[in-house]
């Protein structure tokens, strides 16, 4: 299907030739640019809602700014659709989050205007002071850096490590707050409420108030009255730069101001631009602006796949049998079956309630389950505390972002040996989020860290086994299951729970010359694998070992005895992984064999569909049969493969 | 040295001996209290200006809750030591971070008072936030839970998370805001400048100053004061609740008061006590206070070693010949030398000036090098914006607090293959700071991310070519070095920088039978070894490795041609580190060893001196010597090891 620009837009293929235009036909660009964005989103996928709320910001900003000199910095990315159509990609943007597409967040290495690749949130005011410290050392004085931030993303830790900073630096830097009350999930927090406080005047009207009220003893009440309208005047200005928490931190702070009106946000953004040092410019979106069912339910147009723009159908696969549903509902229903149980379980997750599934738990047993926002530190430190007066925590973060929360894990989990129960989802390669968002890393980080058991289901079955056995008043150890995004395997996933002993493997087959250890999801691709090679009289022996950390010794002890051909496979890193660990057993009990170590090669993986992507790294069950058959000595044939 | 209490505080063996007290009795504690963590610091070493400035706070706090049914969460820790002494542990008090004596820092497992052990900073609020929610989840609406955290932590990212979500939780969580204007070394940012316009008054001054500006227009000038002075009144509540930062996220806030009133404590903790729901007490103290030369230097006298009490005379070891200087200090100035040739270079520390001696270059190139605060997450993002424009950073960060920072080196370094440099220092075993300061897992943790050099030096000379390697404009890579706490081994250190190829090791000797690959700094142990050994005939090669990543194969090919037996050896963990690293080239290349990896185990190594802990895991050059001895099959000698 053909998607056309609009008559403006068509011609607009770098800002100067936006700035071509004039002031006015800039409400005719952002109609144009919202309508392609709609054309192309709903055709070929993506996030949607984030970019249609700041239409009029991002023309207003390439319209306003000298980009790329001037710098843009945006927080997250998921909103910079429009950025990118307007500098010039708009006839690539078909390939948004495809296979060897465009990226679906700002990326260095695909355009100067992608001045930071960003993907995780909350970076955008540290890395835009780091650029205006550097311009200011360079004597470039009339540069401009913007960080443009989500108040979701503005609870972040970061965010205020960022602006703290920023307030006693002399850089040009403006922070544009976009407030929409939003993360993926509505958000939370007294920032949250306080930016409402702002913005219905609140803080203005308690001391006009308190005035009044101090004036209502006085005698003459026309003269107070005349007074009073007087004083109001002049503090208006005092209190509202006095009481702001952005002032408090040495930003001089403007707005709040309508986010959707571009002619406004034009005019404001020139004033600001004459303004030198740390500012805040707060504006107010919403979410999906211009496309009404996106309007009403943000969280499930924050990407909605795809879907007829017109009726705003949501196209779903439909199959004739049962399908398994993905393991995040798994969890999200199994923490509910324990929690019912077990009086002690509670829920956290760092606003991710909609993607982990936490949020059946938390409309449930509102009294134990929690969004605590977009903060991972604090969900981790706050989960140790939890634990300290004996509740069972499941802290449910996903791979990459509990990187966020490594210090947490190490300093306030493990060295005091506390049960937190920490749930990875998103284990693995993601899919078309891309390399911010694949969790490769966290067997590797978590592996070295004494006291942590490292767990990952091969189906549902186990992932709700392993939910059982980690709150079992036995196991009061830091404890960490990892699973991908999406579908499990078991159209029947809910299964009775059963206990599995820490650091116990199971032997799913016996088998000849070969053994497969596997780790994880993965296991699911040897089984696909054994089946192909069977037609081919080979026979590997295939074990699902469950733990990277305590290993089964015990079992591996069977498996090294008997085998010295062995294939390890596992959706995380090869450096320092679960393979690593099998290597480290071996050695230490004077075992050689030859060992194929499968998994996340040492380099970024870019984004694609897991299929593809998992093609591209040889990490599918064609890949280890291929695996099989070398080391067998078997003629390879040449793998016919279908990439889509 | 018999160290006697004084005559209230020998008699004070848990709080309830010290609510036998009356209220005005704990002036003299609090006396008490000061002398003997002067007496005992003096004598056997510790921290020292942290705890005399919370002396009074501490008695205020045993005397007024109920501790340890209530809970008080000491942030950092090293501000505790009176707590310690108040709570059954005075006696013990002489062995404080003495090898299997007290912790320097709370800790669970050594008492019920100490709810949760730190160590990193800005945790508390979360800690007790957590243990308020299940305090509250379990009824137990009268137990209080308390904070105390300097404003130095306030301005990590997990100490504004924590307040953030506090803001909305009804639990009982009373946050003690410790303002003394100091971390190790003086605070910086904007929220220090805004705590020290709060107990100025400003903010209220400004509102002020607007009405009587406002009123200046209107006739009746002594009926304008009145008015003024009766608004004044009126306003004063409302305009510093509706103008404070820590109102804006839902906190009640109290103060400032005089941190050092014991009574004037006592009172207001009383009141505070019966007020439900989170709020922040602000305290105004000294660092160092009572003691006059420690509140005149507050960073000298931090952690000043052993002194005399009476003179204030630290003493220092004194030797006849040259002595190596720290690694601390090789960085600090070589990374001048390097910065007066390269105008691109700069330092970035959070909080460690003096710690890591970048102050150095603080001092004499003020615009090239800053001190950020208790902020690593932020460090590492600045650094990646400031190499976006070219700049060349060394961000120096210990290695256990590059935890903290650990998504931003993969997200926002890594990922981006931007060239920041980061020094870790305080790899390996610290010493008497103990488990949480450890740097046991950084090689494990960087060695996982793709595009990361991982390097280390195994003395000054190497230290200084690294930096110098790593700023060279033909080596644009993300890279780390890794060096330990304290004294090199070149008395002669300012040696000629030169280049390193990245990746390549050398050969320090030749041997027969054995190789020892070493790691960075242990090279040293390994060498030592080598001496011993030889009086015996032993003769091992030795090679420094240098890198861990990217490897030498190169000279790894040599190493595993002539060798069939193999010592690695590093001061980091040895799941995942640089020993994996060895077996993962093995695996790949199909040789097969006996390999003996040394290093930290996998188990938490508590404090001591590092000499008392690195023969406690074998981590030494007699362990090396022993290793290689029972490897080669030789009669091992029963080691005389003298520890102390």
């Amino acid at each position: 299907m053909d998607i056309k620009p609009g008559p403006l837009l068509e011609n607009i293929n770098s800002p100067a030739d936006l700035k071509k235009l004039s002031k006015d036909q800039m409400l005719q660009v952002s109609e144009e640019l919202r309508q392609f964005i709609i054309d192309v989103v709903s055709v070929h996928g993506g996030h949607f809602g984030a970019s249609l709320g700041v239409v009029e910001l991002t023309v207003a900003l390439h319209y306003v700014f000298n980009t790329p000199y001037d710098q843009l910095v945006w927080d997250v990315g998921h909103q910079a659709y429009g950025h990118k159509i307007l500098t010039g990609r708009r006839d690539n943007f078909v390939t948004n989050r495809k296979y060897q597409g465009l990226s679906g967040f700002p990326k260095r290495s695909e355009s100067e205007y992608d001045t930071f690749g960003v993907g995780h949130s909350s970076t955008s005011i540290s890395a835009a002071l780091g650029m205006a410290m550097a311009s200011h050392y360079k004597g470039e004085e009339n540069r401009q850096h913007v960080a443009i931030i989500g108040d979701g993303a503005m609870t972040a830790g970061l965010a205020f490590e960022g602006m703290n900073h920023a307030g006693i630096e002399k850089s040009n830097l403006l922070i544009i707050l976009n407030d929409n009350c939003m993360s993926i999930d509505p958000n939370v927090g007294a920032l949250k409420e306080y930016l409402t406080d702002i913005t219905t005047s609140h803080t203005f009207n308690e001391v006009r108030d308190g005035i009044w009220k101090g004036l209502g003893k006085l005698p003459g009440k026309n003269f107070s009255r005349q007074m009073a309208a007087k004083i109001e005047a002049g503090l208006k200005g005092i209190v509202s730069k006095s009481s702001n928490l952005f002032e408090a931190l040495n930003l001089r702070y403007f707005g709040p101001i309508d986010g959707h009106n571009v002619i406004k946000l034009i005019d404001t953004l020139n004033d600001l631009r004459d303004i030198p040092g740390p500012k805040l410019l707060h504006i107010k979106t919403v979410k999906g602006k211009g496309y009404q069912l996106a309007e009403k339910d943000q969280t499930k147009w924050h990407a909605p796949g795809l879907f007829d723009k017109v009726t705003g159908e949501i196209f779903k696969k439909s199959f004739d049998t049962p399908q398994p549903i993905k393991y995040q509902d798994v969890f999200g229903h199994t923490i509910i079956e324990l929690a019912e149980k077990n009086p002690a379980i509670m829920g956290i997750t760092p606003a991710m309630p909609s993607g982990c599934s936490l949020k059946f738990m938390m409309e449930k047993m509102p009294e134990r389950a929690f969004d605590v926002g977009i903060c991972e530190q604090h969900a981790v430190t706050l989960s140790a505390g939890l634990a300290t007066q004996g509740m069972r925590v499941f802290c449910n973060i996903y791979s990459s972002f509990m990187q966020r929360a490594y210090d947490m894990v190490v300093h306030d989990v493990a060295i005091q040996k506390l049960p937190v129960i920490f749930c990875l989802d998103r284990a693995g390669l993601v899919g078309e989020d891309g390399p911010t968002h694949h969790g490769c890393y966290d067997i590797a980080y978590l592996r070295c860290i004494p006291n942590m058991v490292v767990s990952a289901p091969m189906d549902e079955a186990e992932l709700r086994n392993l939910m059982y056995t980690a709150q079992l008043e036995e196991n009061m150890l830091p404890f960490s299951i990892r699973y991908p995004r999406g579908e499990g395997v078991m159209p029947q996933w809910r299964t009775p729970m059963e206990k599995i002993e820490i650091g116990k493997g199971r032997k799913i087959k016996d088998g000849e010359e070969i053994a497969i250890l596997s780790f994880g999801h993965p296991g699911n691709f040897a089984s696909a694998a054994i089946r192909e090679l069977k037609a081919d009289g080979i026979n590997p022996a295939h074990y699902d070992m469950r733990f990277a950390k305590p290993l089964d010794e015990k079992l591996l002890h069977e498996v090294f005895s008997k085998f010295s051909k062995i294939i390890t496979i596992e959706d995380g890193t090869i450096v320092g992984g679960f393979g690593s660990a099998i290597l480290e057993f071996m050695n230490a009990h004077g075992y050689h064999a030859e060992v194929k170590i499968m998994g996340i090669p040492d380099r970024l993986v870019e984004h694609g569909t897991p299929k593809q992507l998992y093609a591209e790294i040889g990490l599918d069950a064609g890949a280890i049969a291929k695996n099989i058959r070398e080391m067998l000595g078997i003629e390879v044939r040449v793998p016919v493969r279908v990439i889509g």
